[in-house]
């Protein structure tokens, strides 16, 4: 595939980690990569020349979410989805599977398709994996994926059995569907908690011969140590000369953690989302800048950040427009946000290149405050049930 | 006053327009002007660099609001409010005034100064026209407000008469407050809708030497013919040779009949609030991009305009971003607002220069269809009614 063509440059000798670079018809992608999620055709407050400035090679958009809104066919008629957020870099759109299965109401599934009803206004849909791919031709991303059924976590060993089972016989129509030969389609491994589904998942998929893999349902809530178990597991049985893609995932420390593992893309609304809320990355954590502390902070968010906020305001500032609700806080926040992690994608990217990762890995998360286990669960499910359409 | 320099360099031959510039410390603001509104030291949405893109010479902000959140002597720390907000061209504070009489409850007033309770959080405060003067130094502006006491649409000659009355006394007394010799201190002309006030008032106010004066008082839901009946009383006693600010005034159609009077600073909240509401000015009237018929409009807003938001995003992209409350929507389409009064106001400069105001102002108000007065009277009443701090 001319436009999609992947290639590892450097694998990290103490750890499965790998520099690699994936060439699009929308610009080259330094890999590994974290996806800034616009599901709605719009990273959340940004404009794409601000993704450009903090050097956002690829966003995600969500299938589900422009199929309901505004509609494939009008994003068609627009000239598809570059031309319609005005994006010119590289896009991946999920297939909607994750969302149809969390999102959408009163949903019945079977071999055929899926039925569900809209989040939005409650009417019924039933799609299948070929329109699947048919809609992701219209929209016109660099990079499709295959329809998944993606099961909550804590479900049986049976009924994830089923659903993966379910999810490889769609990856291999979404393949027969596929007529473009300009994009990429990825297979999504499912398997939920359970290695030898995770291994039979991973097996057959790449035995199908796609030009990406996905790592699907997971950070659903399970403990973190599963999260990586499963990626292992994964990851072992996936071929090297194609991109590996960790869904959902985008804390600071668990990109790390998914480096380490040989992971190659992730993407996840984590960065943006909370950035909303007013919690900021720095080095050493995750900080709120709505905490009255900030409330006199004359000096940037994170000193030596180089972000536009951190050059233009001052926490003080920052602080301010939370307080007051102004609409230019989350922009700010999020142009902090998504900087912080794109410069550290950078820099881990630099220490693959200069075989120095390990220390690197061991020493950020020695100084970086992560949020516990407890409480980051609890949040999580919070989220998991609050969460509308929004992202 | 050095950082205060204004001069007059045409006056339309058929009305009362001018043509005219100010020199003030932080850059040249051609006039007549107008000031988008950034009460709590943002202009919602946007960023100092996208007003610069703009073209904006000059902001407005309230001291009222910033006395309140985050309080003058944070800002006053963090270097003053231009510094606070990133903006290194002009700015305009409010003496809070108009608001103290609108927004904050149980409001006590003597001759001495007024008590009133803050709408944010219920606490009592006291305040001067001295203290309103102290609190402008320490914010910095380029252009200060005297203090004055303004009384709601539909108040008795007798009540209006004694505000008129206070608000004389009180902008003597800000007057002999001014420490700083690098602001420009405008009195505030009130009388309500009774012509011999108007004049009182202008006539009072004039004998004392402002550097500017301001009308305010007007747009607070009395009929539109009343206001400019008010302006025109007022222009005709102030001196030529000083700015002449018509307070709370800002669709596009009040902004050609105030410069046809002889007007040459407006601020008003109206292009951004109503851009927020998905309203947008085209040559032909303001229309609401969250109509239907937008749904796959290909073209812009407004074909031919030069805004970021025309330049790089259909008009079913920004209808597509309302529909799912998008909080890029807001950002878009104030700037789209805020380029077309920019850009009007730059033509009404043009051709008053050219000589042919008169006839621009004719043809833009045969093209330009305004909302009708019946249901821009009761609108404003309605926003009167439920606005709270936001602007």
């Amino acid at each position: 595939m001319a436009n999609h063509s992947f290639s590892v440059i450097q694998t990290c000798p103490q750890t499965q980690a790998r520099a690699g670079e994936l060439i699009t018809s929308h610009g080259l992608v330094p890999m590994p990569v974290f996806l800034p999620v616009g599901s709605q055709a719009t990273v959340k407050t940004l404009t794409p020349d601000e993704l450009k400035d903090i050097g956002v090679p690829m966003v995600l958009a969500n299938t589900y979410h422009l199929y309901l809104r505004p509609g494939i066919a009008i994003i068609e008629k627009m000239g598809g989805l570059h031309k319609f957020m005005a994006w010119d870099k590289a896009i991946l759109t999920d297939s909607g599977g994750y969302q149809i299965f969390s999102l959408a109401p009163l949903r019945r599934v079977s071999d055929e398709g899926v039925t569900f009803r809209s989040h939005i206004d409650g009417s019924q849909h039933f799609i299948t994996p070929e329109q699947i791919i048919e809609f992701q031709e219209s929209l016109g991303a660099d990079i499709i994926m295959a329809l998944d059924e993606c099961p909550t976590y804590g479900e049986s060993l049976e009924k994830v059995r089923e659903a993966t089972e379910r999810t490889h016989r769609w990856a291999e129509r979404c393949q027969k569907a596929q007529k473009r030969g300009d994009q990429a389609l990825y297979a999504i491994v499912q398997g939920g908690v359970f290695p030898q589904l995770r291994r039979q998942s991973a097996e057959h998929l790449a035995s199908l011969g796609f030009a990406g893999y996905a790592i699907g349902g997971l950070s659903l809530g399970e403990p973190k140590s599963q999260t990586f178990d499963m990626v292992e597991e994964t990851v072992a049985l996936l071929p090297e000369d194609k991109p590996r893609y960790l869904m959902g995932v985008g804390s600071p420390e668990d990109l790390l953690e998914g480096v380490a593992r040989g992971v190659d893309v992730f993407d996840s609304a984590l960065p943006t989302r909370v950035a909303r809320n007013g919690a900021l990355f720095t080095w050493s954590g995750r900080f709120n800048i709505q905490n009255s502390a900030y409330r006199q902070s004359e000096g940037p968010v994170v000193s030596g950040c180089e972000c536009y906020t951190c050059r233009t305001f001052s926490a003080a500032y920052l602080h301010h427009l939370f307080s007051r609700e102004e609409l230019l806080a989350y922009r700010l926040a999020t142009i902090h946000n998504l900087s912080f992690i794109q410069n550290l994608m950078q820099k881990v990217r630099d220490v693959i290149l200069a075989g120095n990762f390990r220390s690197f890995k061991d020493n950020f998360l020695a100084s970086y405050k992560t949020t516990e286990e407890e409480i980051r669960l609890s949040q999580k499910q919070r989220w998991l049930k609050s969460r509308h359409s929004r992202e």
